[in-house]
C-alpha cells in the first residue's frame, strides 16, 4: 500500500527504496514453493495428504523487546516464537511471511535482524516467501505455515480426564531475565547470562512436538506462563488439573538456584516467554513420552493430572492444596 | 508473546483482556478449517491439486489511514488490499491472520472495525483463522491465503512480447480523494465522495482475476501506481512497454472529469491506492478477455503493448513518446 502523505523525514540514513531493501536483506532463491518472495503472492504446496498449520505472531519495540536489544537475537526470536506454535500443534516447518514496519532504513538494523531471522529458518528448512515492509514504529509480524499429517495435529481441546501434564525443558530463566533488566533483582553474572539466552534466543521444540504427535492428547506452547497456558488446555477440553508445585519449584534451570524456592516457583509457574511444550498423555503412554523426549534430546517432567473437576488446583508434596495466585501476562489485561 | 514489562496504562478504557478482545470482536465459528482462532496455529486443508497463495499487508496509523478514518471502512480496506493480491494471482480467498496492535482495548473502535472486517471476509468466503492482539502504536498487519489450482496462477513474470497491456476499472479516483484530504485539490462534493470511496473501501477485483487464470501472461494489482506496478512486471517478465497516455486520460472515473487533463493522466499512471488488475494477454485472446471481463463484471481497457526493447515507453495518440516522469511510490526511497 501506497503512503496517505509523502514521506515524513526528507532524507534517511541510506539511500535504500523499499524493493531494495527486500532484495538486499530478506531475498533468497525460492526452493521448495512455486514463488518466493516478490510476486503479488507466493505459492506453496502442502504434500498429499497433509494439514496446513498456519499462526501468526506481532512483535512491538517497547512491549516485547527493548529498543538495546541485539538486532540478530531480536530476528531469531521473531522467528522462534512462532516456530513454537508450529511445534505445539505437532508441525513441520514449511515456510513463513514478514511484515516490518521501520522508523527508516537501518542497515546497522537490518542487517543483523535480517541474518538472526534466516538462520534459524534454515536450521528448521523454514523458507521465507513473501511480506511487507513500510515504514512505522517498529514492529514485526511474522506468520508461518507449517505441515502436519490430516487429522494428526496436536490441540489444546483434546485433554482427557487422568491424563498426566507433562512440560519439556526448563521454566522460569527468560523472567528471571528479564527481572534483571527491570532492575528488580541482582544475580550473578553467570547465572544472568544463561538466562538471558533463554530469553533473548528460545529454541522452538519442534522434534519434540513432532514426535509427540500420536502420543499425547493436547499440548500447548508456554509463552505467557505455564498456569495461564494450561488454563487455556483445561477451558477448551473441558477439564481441570492439579499440579504438584514441588517439582515445578526443580523445573527451573541453573540460573534460579541461588533464588528463595517461593521466588522460583512463581517464575516457572507464572515467568512467561519460555517456549516449552505442555502437554498431556495418558499414563499408559509414559514410556513413550520417554522415548519421545530422548529421541527429540529434550527432557520432559511430569508435573500434575488432568481431572474432571473444573479448575486448577496446585498442591504441595502431600498432596494438600495451596491457595496463592499467580498471574499470567495478558496483553490488556 | 508477554510484555517486557508491566502494562504501562493503569486503567484502560475497558476491563478486556487479549483473549476476551479476541472471543469478543473477533471469534465465529470456524467451517472450513479444522480449527479456527484460539489453538497454537489454526489448519487449513486446500483441495486436492491446489495450490496455497499468500499474501501478506502490513497498515500503519499516520502512513497508510488518517486517524480520523472510520474504523468500518478501515476493517473493509485492511483485508481488501490483501484480497486484491490473491486476485493477481487468479486466487480464490481461503482464510487469514489478524495481527492487531491497539494502543488500547477501545471498544468503540473494535466494534466497527471488525464489522467491516467481516463483512467484506464473509462476502469472498474468507475465514479468520488465527491471529494476534498485543498493545502498541495502532498496526494492522493481515496474511491471506487463497487457492488456485497448480500451475495456473497468474505470475509477473509471464508477460511475452507483444501481449497486449490491460487495466481493469478506472484508476486515479484514490489519488484525487487524498489529494483532497491533504489539502491540495478541491472538488465538487459528489466527486469527492464517490473518489472517496474508491479511496477507502476498495473492491479486490477477485472474480476477473478467477476469469483471466487461462487468458492472462501476467497480472499484477495497482497498489504503487500503474506505472510503478507495471515496472514489476516488466522487470520479471525481462521485457519492456510502450503506453498509449490517451487511453490512460480516460481511464480515471468521473470524479476527475473537472481535473485538467494532465492531472488525470498523472492520477492514472502515478496515483496509487487503486486496487484494480493491471495484466497482459496475447492479441489471439481478444475476445476471451473481452469475455472474461463480462463474466466478472469488471471493464477492461486497452492501454498499450509489451515490446522486447527495455523500458516503458510512453506515447501520445499518434505514437510519438512523451519525455515526462511520474513517480510511484516506495515506503523507504
Amino acid at each position: 500500500m501506497p503512503p496517505i502523505r509523502a514521506a515524513g523525514r526528507p532524507s534517511d540514513n541510506l539511500p535504500m527504496g523499499e524493493f531494495d531493501l527486500i532484495d538486499r536483506y530478506f531475498k533468497r532463491p525460492a526452493t521448495r514453493n512455486a514463488l518466493g518472495v516478490g510476486d503479488d503472492c507466493a505459492l506453496l504446496s502442502p504434500g498429499a495428504g497433509m494439514q496446513l498449520a498456519v499462526t501468526c505472531d506481532m512483535l512491538v519495540e517497547g512491549r516485547h523487546f527493548l529498543p538495546t536489544v541485539d538486532p540478530f537475537k531480536l530476528g531469531h526470536k521473531a522467528l522462534a516464537v512462532n516456530l513454537s506454535d508450529l511445534a505445539a500443534c505437532g508441525a513441520e516447518p514449511l515456510a513463513f511471511t514478514l511484515a516490518l514496519a521501520l522508523p527508516f532504513a537501518d542497515a546497522a538494523w537490518l542487517e543483523p535482524f535480517s541474518r538472526g531471522l534466516l538462520a534459524l529458518a534454515d536450521a528448521h528448512g523454514c523458507e521465507l516467501v513473501g511480506g511487507d515492509t513500510t515504514r512505522g514504529p517498529l514492529n514485526i509480524c511474522i506468520t508461518v505455515f507449517g505441515e502436519v499429517p490430516q487429522g494428526q495435529a496436536l490441540l489444546r481441546s483434546g485433554a482427557q480426564v487422568g491424563d498426566d501434564i507433562y512440560v519439556s525443558g526448563t521454566l522460569g530463566d527468560a523472567r528471571l531475565a528479564l527481572e534483571v533488566f527491570r532492575g528488580t533483582l541482582s544475580v550473578a553474572a553467570d547465572a544472568f547470562n544463561a538466562a538471558r539466552a533463554r530469553l533473548e534466543q528460545p529454541t522452538p521444540r519442534l522434534a519434540l512436538g513432532k514426535a509427540l504427535r500420536a502420543i499425547a492428547n493436547s499440548a500447548i506452547d508456554v509463552s505467557d506462563g505455564l498456569l495461564g497456558d494450561l488454563g487455556h488446555i483445561l477451558k477448551q477440553s473441558a477439564v481441570g488439573a492439579r499440579i504438584a508445585t514441588e517439582s515445578a519449584a526443580g523445573l527451573m534451570g541453573a540460573a534460579g538456584a541461588a533464588l528463595p524456592v517461593d521466588q522460583r516457583i512463581e517464575y516457572v509457574l507464572a515467568g512467561g516467554d519460555d517456549y516449552e511444550l505442555l502437554f498431556t498423555a495418558p499414563p499408559a503412554q509414559r514410556r513413550a513420552v520417554e522415548a519421545a523426549a530422548q529421541a527429540a534430546g529434550t527432557p520432559v517432567t511430569r508435573i500434575g493430572q488432568i481431572e474432571a473437576e473444573a479448575g486448577l488446583r496446585l498442591v504441595d508434596g502431600a498432596g494438600r492444596p495451596i491457595d496463592r495466585r499467580y498471574a499470567s501476562f495478558d496483553h490488556f489485561a
